[in-house]
């Protein structure tokens, strides 16, 4: 593992809207991952956004340490892993985070105005690649 | 969350080669992710091998509990996750184990024939699926 900043390769990869599983724990210690969105911003931090009504979100504010894997989309053989932090979850009322997770996506605002949206920011403490 | 058993459109989708993403934790409680071939068993449980040599084994034996993301390779937005325990941890001094995998994935016995290995088999507790 390396820790900050990023290398380019890794920065290059991960701006790319990659298919990714984060993992984070239950409070009994059980791993869980599921697939996200992810978005790498200007000072390698990496935005996440939740449903609000999501049990992972009280995971999160028990134990905020979390592990992202991020496959490339045209070879997924290659990856860069992330571990690290969640930090400032907060209420997304205006579904502003979902919506630049959407915009990068799918390049239409999230089509659901319904639910409530917590947005949060992975800070890496360290990161490893392969094939990149 | 659902039990065991997988449902016919879980089974089918898991029986691919697709990309997948396993979860462990670390000793301290740090949440692990990787990118892992796995393979689905006549039994529901699902195959994987690790090099002998990755601190992961560690944590393995230390934590047998995991969760495996299978995105569908075809249409990363449809995913299914498993939550379990790996169980028979066994060296794999023939790469019996790692040759199934590779044949799965690549059509070929593993191309590096001399690093140790390890096969062990997830025993699946719960699952889900989205968009399945």
């Amino acid at each position: 593992m390396s820790t900050l900043p990023l290398s380019e390769r890794a920065r290059t990869m991960l701006a790319r809207p990659n298919p990714a599983v984060m993992g984070c724990t239950r409070g009994d210690g059980q791993p869980v991952t599921v697939a996200t969105w992810y978005l790498l911003e200007d000072d390698d931090r990496i935005l996440i956004n939740l449903d609000g009504g999501r049990r992972r979100l009280e995971y999160l504010r028990a134990d905020p340490r979390v592990s992202l894997t991020v496959l490339d989309g045209a070879n997924w053989g290659t990856t860069c892993s992330v571990q690290g932090r969640v930090v400032d979850l907060e209420d997304d009322p205006e579904l502003v985070g979902i919506d630049r997770l959407s915009t990068h996506y799918l390049s239409i605002p999230y089509p659901n105005r319904d639910s409530p949206r917590v947005s949060g920011h992975i800070q890496v403490d360290a990161w490893s690649s392969w094939h990149l």
